[in-house]
């Protein structure tokens, strides 16, 4: 994404419709001292700890595994119906680092590859590029994954002498897609899972941000075999600059070395130690310290930001329909995902990178290229739209402008 | 290191000369608070920030190299009389993911391996064991490493096909030796790395620890020829919870899929934003509040610190003559480091796994067989002791453990 970060940074004045990051209206500095003021509160009150072991956990090196996996783990019984031992939690630095350690605890020799529901979020491909794991796309329907279409790519990954050891998916609102498994297909992935002995590895940053009012169970929360390993980020639920998200890895693996038992949770652990040795335990203060002040839900810590988001959306998907009527023979479609950040939109013209600074040039409006979330090829006459960093002025701003662009470039014959 | 922990676990009466970690003496909570109003200052008043922008630079995410790069630049000038361009500096999630990203950049292929000082860091081990490069070790010998073995080294490895990209080191009172490498032969290695072409990967925890009063220049302080990459932890400097570490990589390189030149930070960024994304702003505002709080100098910031561990390596060192006085037919010896947390003590007998079980039952004290620092096989009858975390009656209380856990081992004649 650096030639994206780069464009941005040259035409600091235009509307962005690419960044993905959470708004900042929320954001007061105050509120860190009384995150940080909760949770030492709460090592008093609820553990018994003296001034000396408060400052002790902040200061120091922690476990491995982090030191808020309870309260992630009892937020997580309430508001994802998931039962997940402390044990299995590790805490980590950000989403990013969870997958790291999973893909690379994966990765055992040449013949191991990923799969992964395509289009697919940059940080998948980036961890398995570092970790020197092949990823195989499966591509994507309307409403995600389809089951077969995966059971195909296993078996033929194996018929080539790989090893698929994992399917990676955004069940809810998926980056960049925006699409939603439904409850029946997830049933579906989690038996096809077991059937085929694979891993599901499920992220879920936007699951709190549903466009209605219902959400639907995890994968994880239907997982009775522990064929899910559950993936979150705390940058989307508190904010991203505490860098905290972890994994939820419950399975029982057997030790290459010493044939020993233990959870996959302890292999992820040993590679975080040769990683980043542990997280910042002040950063896990702040984001346990707002989960506190909140119930222990990130779900009652999100309300806010859940209506901005569903508004944001709404005003994102009424505008793209306003500018762009049905029947309006302007070649222009888009999806209409249930929740989320990301809307994609179809063009009547190649949305590459050199479109990309045209629209900023000569528009001031900034998207996201649908080919960056294809590692083999794909979307070429896609873009994407983010909601979640701009206010309603910058949507209906931002989509004039996208409007213009689209006119000219269709006008133009681009591509 | 589990199975050292799990003994600790197991034994939590016992007192540990093992461990590592700083001393705690010097935390307060209530410091976390004004780093971080010092740091929120600073954005205000060197940098014009507004309130909105001060918020949205610790509750965001942020730039991949960081955010206090120009601050710690400015300390290495002024501690360590490196001049260092802030571009070249990767501020990382600790020491640890500094050294993953650099041997990961510098792993193209199965040919690459690194060479490092023998015995060596565990982290080393481990973060070249994540990223399947191989380590090469070079003994080092009463003052480090020998520069003409390190080029026997890097030509025997050449010989056999295999690439060698660097060598790691710690050149002030390493851990776990505690040797340092004299003023000339720093000169000899850096003309030597670049006569063989390969890196110096120089980690530096404790060269703010002297025993005496003078300090060493870092060897990247006398590298003309950009050979070095620095590598600094911040949890000894200022405190392991901030997870916060960097590298100055200020090396020119070319990509090898366009050709284009740039810094090997921008490389080992690249990297990073696969791995963590970010290091947490929110950890680097309070680590640079407390640097700004002494001047911007880490120096001028561990006066009490240089102190207190000057205190307990001498405590521990004459400690161990009393103990074990010369001529007393007892066969035990130690090297006398010039700074550090760490003394290596030989004594008549095993010093293992097994060993250190019997001292922490029967003994009640704790220590590190050295033989975990030797990948390929060493230091069988060599302990390490550490004096950082203990205060001077625990190293008095532990050393009389000690010296009763030894002369019964060798008047057992185990081993």
């Amino acid at each position: 994404m650096n030639f994206l970060n780069e464009v941005a940074g040259r035409f600091p004045g235009a509307v962005s419709l690419a960044a993905g990051r959470p708004a900042d209206h929320t954001h007061d500095v105050e509120a860190l001292h009384s995150h940080l003021r909760t949770y030492c509160a709460h090592l008093r009150d609820a553990r018994g700890y003296d001034e000396r072991e408060v400052a002790r956990e902040l200061f120091q090196y922690g476990r491995t595994k982090g030191v808020v996996h309870e309260l992630i783990a009892a937020g997580l019984r309430v508001d994802e119906n998931i039962d997940a031992d402390p044990e299995s939690v590790v805490v980590t630095v950000g989403c990013q680092e969870a997958l790291l350690l999973t893909l690379r605890a994966l990765r055992r020799d040449a013949a191991d590859v990923l799969l992964a529901a395509s289009p697919m979020y940059v940080g998948v491909i980036g961890a398995a590029a570092l970790v020197d794991l092949p990823v195989v796309p499966v591509p994507e329907g309307p409403d995600g994954l389809d089951p077969g279409d995966l059971r195909d790519a296993v078996r033929a990954a194996r018929d080539r002498g790989l090893r698929p050891r994992a399917c990676y998916l955004v069940p809810d609102f998926a980056n960049p897609s925006g699409t939603t498994l439904p409850v029946e297909v997830r049933k579906e992935l989690l038996a096809l899972a077991d059937d085929e002995d694979f891993l599901v590895l499920e992220d879920n940053p936007y699951g709190l941000f549903p466009l209605g009012e219902e959400r639907l169970p995890t994968v994880k929360s239907l997982d009775d075999r522990r064929r899910v390993v559950y993936l979150a980020s705390l940058a989307k639920s508190c904010f991203p600059g505490a860098r905290v998200g972890f994994a939820v890895a419950d399975q029982v693996v057997r030790d290459r070395r010493t044939g020993a038992r233990r959870l996959f949770a302890d292999e992820l652990a040993k590679l975080k130690s040769m990683a980043t040795v542990n997280t910042s335990p002040i950063a896990q203060a702040l984001v346990a310290g707002r989960l506190l002040e909140h119930g222990g839900s990130l779900l009652a810590g999100t309300a806010a930001d859940r209506a901005a988001y569903r508004r944001n959306l709404r005003l994102l998907l009424d505008g793209l329909a306003r500018r762009f009527p049905a029947g309006g023979g302007h070649g222009v479609s888009w999806n209409s995902p249930g929740g989320g950040f990301f809307v994609v939109v179809t063009v009547p013209f190649v949305a590459d990178d050199a479109a990309l600074e045209r629209s900023a040039r000569a528009h001031g409006v900034l998207w996201t290229p649908m080919s960056h979330f294809y590692p083999a090829g794909g979307g070429e006459r896609q873009l994407r739209l983010s909601c979640s960093a701009v206010g309603p002025d910058g949507i209906e701003d931002g989509l004039d402008r996208l409007a213009a662009f689209i006119t000219t470039s269709t006008e133009r014959g681009v591509g």
